[in-house]
Order: C-alpha cells, then structure tokens, then sequence
C-alpha cells in the first residue's frame, strides 16, 4: 500500500477541528481519485504526558501508480488547500509505504 | 481498532536504525501479548521540502481490553526500553482509536 499521512498537533478548539474534519476535509479527501480506504486514528492518551498529537490520518491507496496520479489530482490540491486552512499549523504530510506484519 | 502509534524523525544513521529496528525492535514487538498486527510505514517524501519523520510504526490491537493489558505487560515494558534506548530522541508515541472509512 502507498499511504499519505497527515499528523495533527492538538489544537486549541477540539470540537471546532473536529466539525471541519468531519464535515469538509473528509469528504473533500473521499473525492480525491483513487483512495481506497481512509484511516482516522484519534489520540486519546500518550504513555507519559500529555498527547502531542490528536489525529494521524491515514489516506490508502492500492499502488504506487494511484498514489502519484492521486497526488497530482485537481481533488487532492483542493484537500491539501483546506488541510493548510483550517489546519496549517498543525498539520505534517508524508508519503509512505506500508508493510504489513501479521501475528 | 486500538493502536499504539509510534512516529520516528529521521535519523542521522538511517542504516544503523533499520538494523535496530528490524532485528532487534520488531521481534520484541511481536512478543507482546495480544498483538495482531504491526504496520510500518516508511516515508519516502513529503509534499514540500525534505520529510520530517522516517517512521511511523502501527502496533495494532483489536479491542480495548486487549490494549490495556498489552501495554501493562513486561514485553512491553521492554519493547518499550529498547526503543527509549536507541530512539529515545527520535519517537513520540500515541494511544490511538482507529475509524476506517472504505470507499
């Protein structure tokens, strides 16, 4: 699998953050051609402190080929623009490639 | 879902952290009880500028009863350690809850 990941500090509004996310970011990123699955992990605690983070998305795609055609999509540019509105100084994006160990 | 999410800089010996990490991290991983799978993710880029983060590790649980006696467990305890050891500058880590929308 290719992924981008989007890491989210916690921010100052949670439920301000929370109402975009859910009611403009994620269905801008559900448009994006060629996402199979998306992954929203939630940070509820850290082991020691205070979490640091309060979101890493996980946005999945099948192949490299998707992933590179997704990335240069008029739908991704227009998520990757809001993510820097309503999120930019919270937000890092990385590409990454998944291998999966199962026990 | 239950997860630990474990996210690592990047390295300045990129080669000597793979070493750790595949031969003497992830076995112990592996030996803590309930663990189902463990995703690793390796960044490759970022959208702007070089990225920030090298890793970001998945260790996955099913349920939250399973989770919790995990992370009281000596093997994590001790998967913990060796991390803290040779990695103690470059990870961060989260207990996370995992929302998968499929498209």
């Amino acid at each position: 699998m290719y992924k981008l990941i989007a890491t989210y500090k916690v921010p100052n509004d949670i439920e301000a953050f929370e109402k975009h996310y859910t009611e403009v970011h994620t269905p801008l990123v559900k448009k994006v051609p060629g996402v199979k699955e998306i992954r929203v992990n939630r940070v509820f605690a850290a082991p020691m402190g205070k979490p640091t983070l309060h979101l890493v998305a996980e946005v999945v795609f099948s192949d490299k080929e998707t992933f590179n055609a997704a990335m240069k999509s008029p739908e991704n540019m227009a998520s990757g623009k809001d993510a820097m509105t309503f999120a930019g100084d919270l937000v890092s994006v990385h590409f990454a490639t998944e291998e999966i160990i199962s026990l």
